[in-house]
């Protein structure tokens, strides 16, 4: 439906994606990195983020800290409960990307099923989901332990910890792996932006 | 943290509020419409959407049929879920209104207590809430109906509907009151727009 009245054409309902695209010249995708504890998610994430935003491109990273003291506060670490803590992030990752912005999540995620929802629910929407598989030998991931929490886990002050007493199911088939003991930060923001370029989400240089 | 490696400077953290508001030219709010079922609110958002990518701003409306089907379709209609449907949809638009967009929400939102969480939130992060009453006597709206929930709820097909067996309380402060019944939707959008540019949320001419 539209309807013109004065000097604005206004239509019912949601402004087209096409629109947003143009205006920010991008196109909204997820990228969604998984990977245990301590294998350098949010370091990718934060390092991709800058990144992009020197380049003009508008993102926004969801983690634990804007989203397990807000949205999922309500939520603990039952079985239940983090299945539900993925499905909301997975959906809210799936409206930022509609909105025509790179979002970005950093949660271990271990489960298969529950990323694979989140997968399925920006595909039916006709949206780029990228699975980055951040990955770091387990030994190596405890040596860095920056908030303890591996040693908690061995101590058993941690119950249902990935990758000690709760199984870590790696991605069959992401779009993009990430060995970050391999590499650095920058060097896997820079695979990750190629990939974007590469798929036609991202015009680059960095020209508006 | 700063660290500086190759070309590229990052930083471990969420890139600077500024530096969105900046490459957007606006500043994130969010315009949070309540009022009866049919009073208009989705109408008014749509328009004021519309009226805003014109002018190259970056915006999203969260309404039912991206939230209800989406990340909040394990909610039912109890007095404990519709608390929680409003909760999630403060926490959403407190994350969109800190990525940088002016986010409007599209709820009937009927609990005073409810709103005045998602304004908290938004205020102890520093974040812009504009509350705005979309207000249509209860007769008109009913007279509208173009979903027939009133008629439903009259039939006692619906329980629970708002303004008929469950109270509607109007905002004793909101930042607007828009009278659809008195105005056009292009009149409601403007009055919230200059209200906008009044606040120095928005620069107008657009020019980026």
């Amino acid at each position: 439906m539209e309807i013109r009245g004065n000097n604005i054409t206004w239509h019912e309902g949601h402004v087209d994606r096409k629109l947003r695209e143009k205006l920010l010249q991008q196109k909204g995708c997820t990228i969604w990195m998984t990977g245990l504890s301590a294998s350098g998610k949010s370091t990718l994430a934060f390092t991709l983020e800058h990144a992009l935003v020197q380049r003009n491109r508008l993102t926004y990273v969801l983690d634990g800290d804007n989203v397990r003291h807000g949205l999922n506060r309500n939520l603990g670490f039952s079985a239940q409960d983090r299945e539900e803590n993925i499905r909301r992030i997975g959906e809210v990752a799936k409206l930022f990307a509609d909105a025509g912005l790179i979002v970005m999540t950093s949660f271990i995620s271990p489960y298969r099923k529950d990323r694979d929802i989140a997968r399925k629910i920006h595909v039916e929407a006709g949206l780029f989901f990228v699975e980055v598989f951040v990955h770091a030998p387990i030994e190596i991931c405890e040596e860095r332990d920056p908030k303890g929490l591996y040693k908690k886990a061995r101590r058993g002050e941690l119950r249902g910890f990935t990758g000690i007493d709760d199984p870590y199911e790696p991605p069959e088939n992401p779009e993009l792996l990430i060995r970050t003991g391999e590499m650095t930060p920058q060097q896997g923001a820079m695979k990750i932006l190629g990939y974007l370029v590469e798929k036609g989400h991202l015009m680059l240089p960095n020209d508006r």
